[in-house]
């Protein structure tokens, strides 16, 4: 049939990049999600030039390619796609206003590029190959440097009229809240993600009401070089500060789902991103204030709350799968 | 055909109910949404008996129907219904806790009855004659006592896993904010809604920040019978603290709009409901609060938000076409 020639070849070198606030990792990707060789470069900054960011995916995706002929990359944003996945429309970590990036990274890297937001792009890695597989109705929250989200509806990826669908991160929590990067204030975002993780710790040892040895010994003594992935190992190995910042943050993500499932009522919660790779430091106390936030919580079912499968690496994952779809 | 022998002929009498926290409503209503013969009482409270509900029930009905053949009735209640449209589980107004409401109100009043939550009941209004005809997404916010919503997608509703989605008045706005009858705090209705509103008036009045002669003479000097009606009546004639409420109400509406439109990014959004009967004093200030609330407000299409066709009328609108559908 002439249409196998339009299909992926399995041996055909296939790129997944996520790019998020803070770093862009790359990676090649199997047909059934396994990752293979993976590059990283820093997030160059929201108030840099286009190019900038560019250049860093750029290097990431050839480092990957390490000269291989590449049969296609799935981009994976953190920001607003347009319905088409033509351009990111706004990204409040990122430069990208509504630029050309899909086409413009297509002629600059000689292949066919696709282009979707990242929680979406993780979403199609839980739904084809992880936690949301098999479910009709589900919701998807990634936490990173902030929150993503993606609504999956009859199986299929909920996007919206504006491609906009799924923005948890953006609703506010507090009226008059932290102020956010979006420029709007109280967001979600700002409660519960890697940089309020980050936020909480540094607050409570610049307050001087807490010093930990641990996270001390971490930072160098320096608390402005604290990230989310150094009070994760903290918090696995019993600091109680770091206990305290996810037991924080996973309240503040109960609450925020209870949100979304009075709107939804969904038979399935998966929550992603580098900040879930704490699992039940985080999933723990986000179970309980769902129960306890949750309207009319004991006359229905309450989703369960599920680790994502393929944690941090699912934005690439995803996006893969997507360039070997082709959409 | 035999098929004829099962649909509801034209001449039929076909009533709606509508149970809120304050009062029933029932009336005949005709096949294009006209609705003739109406009936009121007041919503016996949600401490009672919930034979004292049924009770109120029955009486609008049976004075709708004045002894005529009754084809059907739709009940729109405002609470929790399951998913199969027999009992309604929960609702924060009303003393109903999984009570077989269903079958046996079809067996006290000898027709078939078929129930859903109200605000459904108003989108089927306004989907099948009214605001939202025509749209493939939309959300819709039904303003009574609380806050009741719906969801459209792809032309239908969405019901979701125990039959509760759209739930939206019971969204956490205010982290330990107002007590909420649903056990909740800080729940948007506690803000925007018909009680939102007299609350507000009452509390300046209480304060003595605000003597409002309009208003003195409409509750006698007694703030305590205040009724939202009445405010709405004296916005109309310009008073100012009757104003301020309204534009209190209408940003917190706008504001908690942005929370549901950065989740579903629908194309249009319908305001409902007794409070909607305002008018532009209530959703010019929620317009307002939407484009400055919404996140990415510059980079995308905000949805309009419009008034219901059928005003607090939709909810024994949509039952009774519910009823004359047989579903």
């Amino acid at each position: 049939m002439t249409r196998i020639g339009r299909r992926a070849r399995r041996s055909e070198l296939f790129i997944g990049v996520d790019i998020g606030g803070t770093k862009v990792l790359a990676a090649e990707v199997a047909p059934g999600g396994e990752v293979a060789r993976t590059a990283r470069r820093t997030t160059p900054g929201r108030r840099v030039d286009v190019a900038l960011v560019e250049d860093a995916l750029t290097e990431a995706v050839m480092e990957v390619a390490d000269g291989r002929p590449i049969g296609g990359v799935g981009l994976a944003a953190a920001g607003f796609v347009d319905a088409q996945g033509e351009r990111v429309m706004f990204a409040p970590h990122l430069p990208w206003r509504g630029d050309p990036t899909r086409s413009r990274l297509e002629s600059r890297w000689g292949t066919r590029v696709v282009l979707d937001n990242d929680a979406n792009c993780a979403a199609r890695a839980e739904l084809a190959l992880g936690a949301a597989r098999g479910t009709n109705h589900a919701l998807l929250v990634t936490m990173g440097t902030g929150i993503g989200g993606a609504v999956v509806l009859g199986g299929t990826l909920l996007r919206g009229r504006n491609g906009m669908a799924g923005e948890f991160g953006h609703m506010q929590v507090v009226p008059d809240g932290l102020p956010c990067e979006c420029g709007g204030t109280g967001c979600w975002e700002q409660y519960s993600s890697g940089n309020a993780l980050v936020r909480y710790v540094r607050a409570r040892i610049d307050a001087a009401e807490a010093v930990t040895t641990m996270l001390e010994e971490m930072c160098g003594g320096d608390p402005s070089k604290l990230t989310g992935p150094m009070i994760t190992q903290a918090a696995e190995a019993g600091d109680r500060l770091s206990l305290a910042a996810f037991a924080a943050i996973g309240e503040w993500l109960g609450v925020g789902l209870a949100n979304l499932v009075a709107a939804f009522d969904p038979e399935t919660l998966v929550v992603g991103g580098g900040v879930s790779a704490a699992g039940d430091l985080l999933l723990g106390p986000a179970r309980e204030a769902l129960a306890e936030s949750l309207v009319g919580s004991a006359h229905r079912q309450i989703p369960p709350i599920r680790q994502a499968a393929f944690g941090p690496e699912a934005g690439v994952v995803g996006a893969a799968a997507m360039a070997r779809s082709g959409s």
